[in-house]
């Protein structure tokens, strides 16, 4: 059984994690007989939106407190996860991605990364276990591994393909049905709802690139 | 393309609707290339609950408003919607239908249902439209329903098939992977999470329920 972590960032996708992307990969990670462990970081979200008006509250949420609602309690806190633990990692997205696990959304190329998720991201790398990225965590895997050359996809946002390529990696467009695969950094991406019309679109990206994840984290 | 409306409860399994069925709803309708409509009702939730430490928080939290997050937005006050709009409805599970949409889980076989949502059952049952119920939401629709001899599973959880033989209705056991199909009552319902060992189980119970739904909607 290879173990697999998903990263997750809240719960909801305007200032959390996607809750299809995350419930998909979940689903086809189950039915690959992958062991899962769900993580997230024990913060203050960045903000809380009410997803009925698209309007910023005045609540305050904790990551790790509203990830738990989409993983049914059995989360863990990110900063105690190792490398060692795992054998490979995917994170969905959702902008809690790029507001709660880094500032892209705010700050783009130039965007800071949680430390604790960079340090998990870059011993990962190193020691060769493949690392998926789903929607808008692709730009965060960038951050992560900065300067390495990975290929990643976001779907065909010009802005995001633009930082990815700033930030010293290369952007590969796809279609939210497809995956784009790295084989020499033992990278997958899927650009889901990037740019998916549909949660099938995005379900058929998020299956392929689970897939593809636990067949090379089998292969380690 | 048959119209079907799925019925949330909130946004978690423990105060509202279950993520995890609310969301493999949603992918098989799409899969099954159903017209979806997502709906809640305009309400305050009965509590809020963080699902890290299983208890009860200060907070206070609208149902549609948190439904709002698993629908990415798109959803509708119950109380709009009319029988005529829709070709079949589905209810997913989580605590919230019995705590949000009825007071089950504090009162059993004697618990409230939101009167918009027993208005809207009602109606689509007198015109034969199908119904679908997932974890504990068929204690809600023997609710609804009570006294009319419709057969309902909950898994094999003994009180709640009482509950349900109490108000009136027929329990029939059944494992989270599996349907138990009403055909005279155009009823279906699956155990999920009263029983799954795995969101893979309580998928494919959730599968053939929502392809069963589909399929006596477009005989209509």
């Amino acid at each position: 059984m290879v173990r697999i972590g998903v990263v997750l960032s809240g719960c909801g996708f305007l200032d959390g994690a996607e809750i299809y992307e995350s419930t998909l990969t979940l689903f086809f990670l189950d039915q690959a007989g992958a062991d899962v462990t769900i993580m997230a970081p024990n913060i203050t979200q960045h903000h809380v939106m009410n997803h009925l008006t698209q309007e910023v509250t005045e609540e305050s949420r904790n990551v790790l407190v509203e990830s738990a609602r989409l993983a049914r309690g059995k989360i863990k806190d990110l900063a105690t996860i190792q490398a060692d633990d795992l054998d490979g990692l995917i994170m969905p997205g959702g902008f809690g991605a790029a507001k709660n696990l880094s500032t892209i959304a705010f700050d783009g190329s130039k965007g800071a990364i949680n430390s604790d998720l960079a340090d998990l991201i870059q011993a990962l790398h190193q020691a060769k276990k493949p690392i998926g990225a789903i929607c808008i965590a692709p730009a965060v895997l960038s951050k992560a591994l900065a300067d390495r050359g990975i290929t990643l996809t976001i779907g065909n946002d010009s802005d995001t393909a633009n930082a990815i390529q700033t930030m010293g990696n290369k952007h590969q467009e796809s279609s939210a049905d497809n995956i784009v695969v790295d084989e020499n950094n033992r990278i997958v991406s899927t650009a889901a709802y990037m740019c998916a019309a549909s949660i099938g679109e995005a379900g058929s990206g998020i299956e392929k690139l689970v897939n593809r994840i636990v067949a090379m984290a089998e292969k380690s």
